[in-house]
């Protein structure tokens, strides 16, 4: 194992919950130099988690001689030329997500990251929590049959930075922003295999007084048949709330990463005031989650990443997976203007998925669409004319095919 | 408090849920005379319930001498006759869901009703559970305020009689069949008098051999800016998914009304198996509900229909409400098919409402979008120009408005 | 159905529940007369839910000539003096928990009735809960096996009127309020039938300037072997805490009645403050329950009560029932008080129960204690030396008993 | 950061979880040498793991110069031997829970390595969850006032080895497997100073055919005042159920680490069958947690173990902890044979704890004991008279004192 020292472009709330990520832990990788666009900022984050260097040149900061490793967490319009500067150092690079702001943006960098022949990992935490590594396993394993539908949702009350609101810099608001998360929590249980061919959107403006959407429904259609539903909100009151759902045809899959994971506080209050994280309130029932970065997954993505270049493996999330997720968005405005379905236009390098497998028993050339025991013992078939499309009952003994 | 005797019509599950409810509580309401196609299902109906008449004849039913309350409980493509047959009788008629199996089948029915000046009642039970009425009830004090979205799921293994997977007697599959009960959930928080717009739908045949759709999601755009978001599935396993979820500007409030309501059995199973109602299993963790014409809603509508007919108010859910639900419908099917939002066509009685309060704060004329405290006790602003949308970052010192 | 007419004693809490419960629903039940010991009480008792009479004479409310059933919802040290007087009328006699505050007074308690030969019920509303009426049913089907733990738990922040904090009064603090709930639902799980041999209890005052104890624990031996565990508690923050849990030898079970039951409210707050029942405040999150007196049992009380009075039968909860309850909690004084286990004194009608299951099956005649499958296929058997004791591994080919 | 090279003593579960921790971290610490009785278990343990070094002499693994740490992972009556090799090396030793069968035994040990003057940590990996962390640092600072009751709960169906079920070897039964978790993370919760008093137990063997115990419920009086409630089960169904609650004058905190943390999974089952682990079945629906070496504290006992290594200071689990803890059982066990309360004894280092603040208010010389805001805006205070105990109402007007 080989320790990595870390470039880290960016002190905003990611910048600290990934250095918290690598400093929090026994592992041997650490943040060497840190970049920040005011002294102020990159100086009070040098101290807040003792790192040597501090610079407000970003291409110092890049190319500074002890890091093999630069982590872009900077606002969305500052990726693509911070990846451009890595890429001309040699090193690897970990941007955040979203990787662009739109899909041709993404390309861009996917492609510049290629022909440099650079490491690249897509930061996309929420695909490495623990619940949803466990669960995808269990997918994989065959636990719920053939995937039907995802849900993912993620909801809280907005950002802390300006930029955020801002559609110009983001690219958008909360579909780039939290859509992002779950468009690719979507594509690691319908498999990353698995073409998204169509989107359709609802997107408003309900509540801030902002241009950008707030609220935003997006349906993603897959190669397989499956549907992908991701729910985006700035105006979530009551915590952050973060949940998928997953159905198939032999199962089902609750996921829930904060305000109800088995930590439950009830505080009255007091003169101090109890302040659990992501609450809203300092009093009355809280649902703080136990380990914070390895809940929301920092931890096992960083240790992705370096294990990935370590062993000259691709990580789980990439480049190309950022790209993807860029396309998906993209679909997503064009069908909120349009008002319908928008295909997903891309490079696609997935390869093809077949449609979910839809096999029913027959009896006497009929398709059994139900079968249920009476009490008498006997069956009561509900069957299918495969020609017609009629439905009807029929009862037959018990044990007959 | 007068009795009331009922004429049953019907000998499905539904009949037996209604009787169930009726006939379980000390309230003096009970079924006189039951119909069914066939002798051998009324006969049967007619022991278990201890019912005093049966037949297969539905005008003798209707116009049984006894009864003053005709409930029709039939497949969706008798609806239309049996509601004609108990206008001529002048009885008050109550009818199971879907009203109609489109909306101009519904109309039809909503106005041979009005034109008769009989009561009409629409038994949409998910509309009367103890847990919407309590959390409607919040949203009416301003608990949340203002309605922004409304998630209502059903989803369970598939119906129980052939007729419900025939689109032809059905007028559709899991839209006509569990979408109708989300649809008038989503209106009852959104308020009733909020007119539903738009209409845009998913729905796909994933897993049974059936032409009707097995899987739909409906989102509704109402006039208030808030959407409507409807999930109905047939091929969801482990139990019964029975859930709703509503955001609003000030608040929160997620219902579940199946499988996690506080009553958890872990059973090993053993020789004879203990089965829990909706269970797919006999064995294992199970999550039957305690009450269960209780928390379906059964009883409280009841109590409604027949305090509604003595007191000569309309009751909660009435035939002008199907019809709207049906015209919702309608609009998802059209959607379905040409892949863009569809207007709901229907003659609206609501009224209109006004679009959700969005009044921000202002500080030097920007609107403020977010503000937070630093930790030396000055504010952060983050601020909107109101001509250019363009968002930044102001500190200003602590009280300073 | 014969329509009953009440006299309620008592203006208090629960003869707002009591009445709330008679007439929010269609049964013919209605409060007659209600008494209270101030005219001010009684007379707005009969305003707030339309009641014909009201007086300040007990005696003349016992035997008011319109009623035939009399409720009892008067504070402990009355119940003696209450019951005498519905004893002298011959009519039936439905009393409030704890039947006395101790089992030398719910004994006279019970003789009386039993002497008059009148119809007599206990008011345990929690032995009536949907959810534990659905789970004792599960139990008696052998859901679970044999019975071997159960746990019930009431907790809140303490009662409201002075008389409950009164040990002289009240009999006792915690226990007698809130213990008495929790001994019967624990002897509903382990079987009536069962007899509790011994208690073992803690108690102390924590928290309030009281004499009586405010929180405690109450351990319960019964003949077969299981444990009751008894807590209650007039301290605890955060709402009601209403839980049972109960483990059987094949299954498990848990209930919550109250703050988990699928109903879940964030309000902000705002101008007004929406006010949840037993919640501690206004903003936060909020967890009330649908319908209260379903979901508290006093529904299904009253229902059973009028249906065995109609039929001749005993009602599931008598004053026998009560009786048992107080010298349970007299043996929980005694063993706070000596610090040892103390045998329940009691007049016992409740029959043997047989010691709880436990049937190994041998090999090679030793007991096995649990048996795994390995990886190959073959089988770990741990053993127990039946003479001994003595416990060893031994592995088996696949198929060997 | 210095690497530590672990000796593993033992193969069973636990030193599978040790390893497993140590092994899948991103963390330089790995195990070096492995030792177990049989070369056949030692040969397959360090294939598993792809550790360098296995033995069958527990003198050589200790010795193995390329080691500096040795992690005790035998069963219970090995401990002492094993802790008395290390002291001679002068290498750090952890040992795993319980430290000792008795506290005889456990300060024996805890001598030992005081004299030998060694780094010697315990290794209660439930003392360190995330849950457990997050929620002790919430009762440090304030959140739920004086703690005055914790309940701790661990039940399963039974442990995997042979040993365990044998008192002569383990020192008891599921009080030693499992109370000795329960019993440390209830000191964790009142505060490792409060020094508990006064044990009373129940335990009985209900189900197994063992003569140790399988069922326990042991009571713990603290200096405080405050309450530890123990529970253990080798007989629980459903999976592992892992739950702690605390009780404070000012909040309240649930903790479920098990069954309930917000991953579920319902499977249908199919022909491979999906397990879960912990979970008693392959079908159904089950409950896995996301990473369990993270949820049930393995990771960061280590890295405290560890840090404090390097960094000179005690870790927050010591070997004195073990020893209070043993001397809990002790208690514990004199208590289920005497049938009374049984004093703690031990050396105790924890200092004086004061009593549990109770602080009333006061209105005209008298304890308010309650105080509500009546409709009127008049307030209802229940006083109790301080000479007497005397309890009684007063209204007052609105801001009065």
């Amino acid at each position: 194992m080989k320790p990595h020292r870390v470039t880290m472009l960016g002190t905003g709330l990611i910048g600290d919950f990934y250095t918290n990520t690598l400093h929090s832990s026994r592992a041997p990788d650490r943040v060497e130099v840190v970049y920040s666009r005011t002294e102020e900022r990159a100086e009070a984050f040098r101290q807040r988690w003792g790192i040597p260097h501090a610079t407000t040149s970003v291409a110092e900061a890049i190319s500074h001689q002890d890091t093999d490793v630069v982590v872009v967490g900077l606002p969305n319009h500052f990726h693509e030329e911070a990846v451009a500067l890595a890429c001309a150092t040699g090193k690897a690079v970990l941007c955040t997500k979203p990787l662009g702001r739109n899909a041709t943006e993404a390309k861009r960098i996917l492609d510049m990251t290629e022909e440099a022949g650079i490491f690249a990992g897509y930061l996309e935490d929420l695909a490495y929590t623990p619940k949803s590594r466990k669960a995808v396993a269990a997918v994989r394993e065959g636990a719920i049959g053939d995937v039907t539908w995802v849900r993912s949702r993620e909801a809280h009350p907005g950002p802390h930075s300006a930029w955020f609101w801002d559609a110009e810099q983001a690219g958008g608001g909360a579909i780039v922003d939290l859509g992002c998360h779950c468009i690719e929590v979507v594509r690691l249980f319908v498999g990353k295999e698995n073409r998204p061919l169509q989107v359709m959107a609802w997107m408003d403006t309900l509540v801030h007084p902002i241009r950008a959407e707030d609220n935003a429904v997006v349906l993603i259609r897959f190669e397989s048949g499956a549907l992908g539903q991701v729910e985006v909100s700035w105006t979530f009151r009551g915590g952050m709330d973060l949940r998928d759902e997953i159905a198939g045809t032999e199962g089902t899959i609750w996921l829930n990463h904060f305000l109800r994971t088995g930590l439950e506080i009830y505080s009255a209050g007091g003169e101090a005031g109890y302040v659990a994280e992501k609450s809203e309130s300092s009093a009355g029932w809280l649902f703080p989650v136990g380990d914070e970065v390895a809940e929301l997954g920092y931890a096992a993505m960083f240790s992705d990443m370096f294990d990935a270049l370590e062993t000259g493996r691709a990580p789980q999330e990439t480049f190309y997976d950022g790209y993807v997720v860029n396309a998906v968005m993209d679909a997503a405005f064009r069908s909120a203007a349009s008002g319908k379905w928008e295909p997903v236009e891309m490079e696609w390098r997935g390869g093809e998925t077949a449609r979910i497998k839809k096999t029913a028993a027959t009896h006497d050339g009929h398709d059994v669409v139900k079968e249920e025991i009476l009490p008498d013992g006997r069956r009561k078939l509900i069957l299918a004319d495969q020609a017609t499309g009629a439905i009807f009952d029929e009862v037959v003994g018990p044990g007959t095919g």
